[in-house]
């Protein structure tokens, strides 16, 4: 695989920031942006997509088809970041919490607060 | 929200490096790592995991609790990378993917995508 | 295939009759019921269970796996049959709807109604 | 909550009966019929939209809507339905593994299954 450009790094920086300008108080137009006509149409609509996405993620992944995989995390984390924008949250915050548990307790943490659900 | 530290912004290829690490063929040990041991099991293991998460985002969402919505964020953005990690794939790929909708066609070429759906 | 038994016939009704009996206002007891101890946690509980089995469901569907499909897909019908529960609903309520679709318009309206989605 | 006329019991039977009919080796027509459409698209036309229907289920739930609870379990359990007839599969397979699960050892069964898992 080869090194990400810096501009492909900071790709979710500024998905979050093109998607913040997208919400209808902030003069989204829904007519002309995808992400604008979910933002606009409210949570059902995009939370649906995150649980279409993850099913079609599944399917992907049965299929061992890794071009697919790809596509449809794109997707899956393209949708997260849309509910983010409508939540008044980042995606700095998500990967401040992955830093979190790895940094105060590591993967061992998570493994007991998994098992005990 | 503040800046994000630079160990913090990293997070994403870290994870992946210690997934890799964690995969049955690299020593991997199930009996110590929550990791080790979906890797171990295989992709319905986390793959289910993936279809939870989704599920619990939705709700989070749902009840509004932004709290909640990192965190089960973190939990579909984490088990996401497992199975990266098992069919050797990698974040860059996804971010590589999501830069190029942007790069190349912007996300108009997504809309049309998912209108035709 | 052989002929169900009435008593096997019956069972959406009889189920749905035992998880009344196990809500908490009707006396369900989490400590000796599966079933009185989802209801006992509330709906995040139950609707967890949803969108897990969905996935399993659709992977055991992806491996063409009858036992596992049929198996997964009672998993599925009894969390549902749980969630009907706890809102006062009956599977005769979900039934009678899938009678209407078919006798009032048939699968044709259910057709424009989803492309309309 | 009213009776079931006797052909509204019979739902399940019925519909699993149209949609054999809707199979492409059956003759079923993809330009006329919503289901013999998903039916000639293969598996993940129908799986995908069990994962979308268990999403909308249990938005629905989230809102205590009673109206849409029972519409979109109606659509969940249609698409149930479209997945058996493909995999040759029957609802009184899935009716006779629930009653098995009650008549053999109960809910308490299910319940040691499900910690366990």
């Amino acid at each position: 695989m080869t090194k990400l450009l810096p501009s492909e790094s900071d790709i979710l920086y500024r998905l979050a920031d093109t998607l913040e300008s997208r919400l209808p108080q902030n003069g989204g137009d829904p007519s002309s942006s995808y992400s604008a006509k979910l933002l606009a149409r409210g949570p059902d609509a995009f939370l649906k997509k995150i649980g279409e996405e993850a099913t079609e993620l599944v399917m992907a992944a049965k299929d061992n088809a890794a071009d697919r995989i790809v596509y449809e995390m794109a997707d899956l984390w393209f949708h997260s970041l849309v509910a983010l924008a409508h939540y008044k949250l980042r995606p700095e915050d998500v990967l401040r919490e992955l830093a979190r548990r790895e940094g105060t307790s590591g993967l061992a943490e998570k493994a007991a607060r998994n098992e005990a659900k």
